[in-house]
């Protein structure tokens, strides 16, 4: 069977390996004979997923030992309404900043503003997010109970290459389209959170790491399976959770260990950002989108100069068996999203189809 | 390969044919050369999946056009909040009657007791929920805004046979564990709403079928992914939604219909439920728990009168293939959950094999 390189921003392409490991125990998992999507969320098999999933990622990410791990309903988008519900109350003025450095990021913003004072301290839509926009350190005040980043933008290719450090506000990032695909210092983080299904598995669940204390603030009238200490009390099992997509990311994780760790997946990382932002930077026939010091190595974004051709790359593109690199309607052009998964073989492919599509038209 | 016949309570076995085609197409949906849950929620190919999941439940639920189907994060407990966030403002005094037929009844009451007043309007908790209360239709005042049942209790094997009616307050409905189990007048019904996992799918989301009417009514600091507008007004892709989950939600309805449809499933599922009932009201040596005339056809429990052959029952179970018998620890003893997916094979398996451990052990 041949698997086509999905260059789609999610749900996203995972490792052929974790994939086939899943088809093979899909009927009969442990040996149990019932699949892993037809036992108990409380049985002691799938106590062992989630028990060896939280090992993974402790040891995967470097979590240290004040933060919970929580397997939370409803993708990222339901934590921009859990975020605000945990964590406004942290100060009496219920009041938050929010870095506006993409669509996400607005999104985030726009639904905190249902629960109390929003302050947007940076933004860079006026130059369609090609940026994350400059922090200025004086404005991130002592008031706010937490200050708010997406730290990858998906749809607009940039990243933060730092992020911004305060010993006074909380620092709360969307990690949906990055997490454990870069180094990170979790201790300088407040919250951690991101949807699977771009770099840890398939879709319908969010992770969110959070430092313990940040557990006590909770509004109220927050609904019972927004409360991040609902689920640091259960195990993140007070409900029926979605247990195909624990038992997927264990199984993404292990993948990465194998592939030895974040450091060495890193570094993969940026090679292969590297074989395509090479052949645009080579070239006057394709444009890059976003700003060269803010680049992601997850998602690439650029324009043909020729905005004409554009559906001719992208249909002679799926010929080759490289699929989904159609551009986000916000920005157009072409994106390749290039997780974790996404082999070197992926990006030489589209390197070597970029340049041969350029020679044939250009 | 061997299969055990699976009786527990959810996540729950689904039918094998199901499983067998999603394995067989799990690396390569459709000819794309990409998994069904590596690819966007918005191709066309994911398009056409959620389209078809509407027609089926449309017509195997004879679901009237003034009704919307939503698939909403986070499962049937998500909507104990949804549902008073939803619905409360619907009437100026923010009331709702619930009946306390059980524990998913409790946990939903207390719920939405931080939203408004929830008044219990009928409760069996002083006999251990082994029945439905009666609820006496004078207590179903003008002013509440909805009246809240749980039409099968998973844990206690009991169902309303007839459910509650009135012109005046809008009947909402938990029904995770029995929802395309028997034969319903949705059009008697307000909102329906059912955690996919135990006759539908997997776990880690809810579908909802909610009169046109009822979505106006909101609370204003509704968060937006548990609003259900948000969902009617985006065919439930306004985020990335559990793509998975509604993809074998649509294989299992599929297989419902060559089943012959809801009413051809219901009599198999009274004939299977008979197979053990008859077992246990034949028997000294088995104890019915819940009530003749409350008996689900989906979650049959009882106990062993001598409740020390308890623990051998259920390994000599599961020694014959006969997996996840043991009883909720509310209840204690046994309970065989047999939703539309267990074959009468499987209920005949257990009739028989309780038949014989009688004859052993009595």
């Amino acid at each position: 069977m041949t698997r086509v390189f999905n260059f789609g921003a999610g749900p996203a392409m995972l490792p052929t390996s974790v994939m086939q490991k899943a088809q093979q125990e899909f009927l009969n998992y442990a040996g149990m004979g019932a699949s892993v999507i037809e036992i108990s969320h409380r049985s002691k098999e799938f106590e062992a997923i989630i028990n060896e999933a939280d090992e993974l990622l402790s040891e995967l990410a470097n979590i240290p030992s004040n933060y919970k791990i929580l397997y939370v309903h409803g993708g990222a988008q339901m934590q921009f309404s859990a975020i605000p519900l945990n964590l406004l109350n942290r100060k009496q003025e219920r009041k938050a900043a929010y870095v506006e450095s993409g669509n996400f990021a607005k999104l985030a913003n726009k639904e905190a503003a249902r629960f109390g004072d929003i302050d947007i301290i940076a933004s860079s839509e006026e130059t369609n997010y090609d940026r994350i926009p400059t922090i200025d350190p004086k404005l991130i005040e002592d008031e706010y109970s937490y200050l708010h980043i997406t730290s990858n933008n998906t749809i607009y290719g940039t990243r933060f290459q730092q992020f911004p450090m305060s010993n006074k506000v909380p620092l709360v990032a969307d990690m949906t389209s990055e997490f454990l695909s870069r180094k990170l210092d979790i201790g300088n983080f407040g919250v951690i959170f991101a949807g699977l299904q771009k770099n840890l598995g398939p879709s319908g669940l969010a992770l969110v790491i959070i430092r313990e204390d940040l557990l006590e603030f909770a509004m109220p009238n927050t609904p019972n399976l927004l409360h991040y200490k609902t689920y640091s009390e259960k195990h993140s099992l007070a409900n029926t959770n979605n247990t195909f997509a624990i038992y997927m990311m264990k199984l993404v994780l292990e993948w990465l260990s194998e592939q030895g760790g974040v450091a060495a997946v890193e570094e993969k990382n940026e090679a292969k950002a590297n074989l395509i932002y090479d052949v645009i930077d080579q070239s006057n026939f394709y444009l890059a989108t976003a700003q060269p010091e803010h680049r992601s190595i997850m998602n690439i974004t650029f324009n043909l100069a020729d905005n004409n051709l554009l559906d001719e790359f992208l249909n002679q593109a799926l010929e080759k068996g490289l699929y989904a690199l159609k551009g986000h309607r916000n920005v157009g052009g072409v994106r390749a999203s290039i997780y974790n998964a996404m082999p070197e073989e992926g990006c030489k492919a589209l390197a070597a189809f970029m340049h041969d599509f350029e020679r044939k038209s250009g």
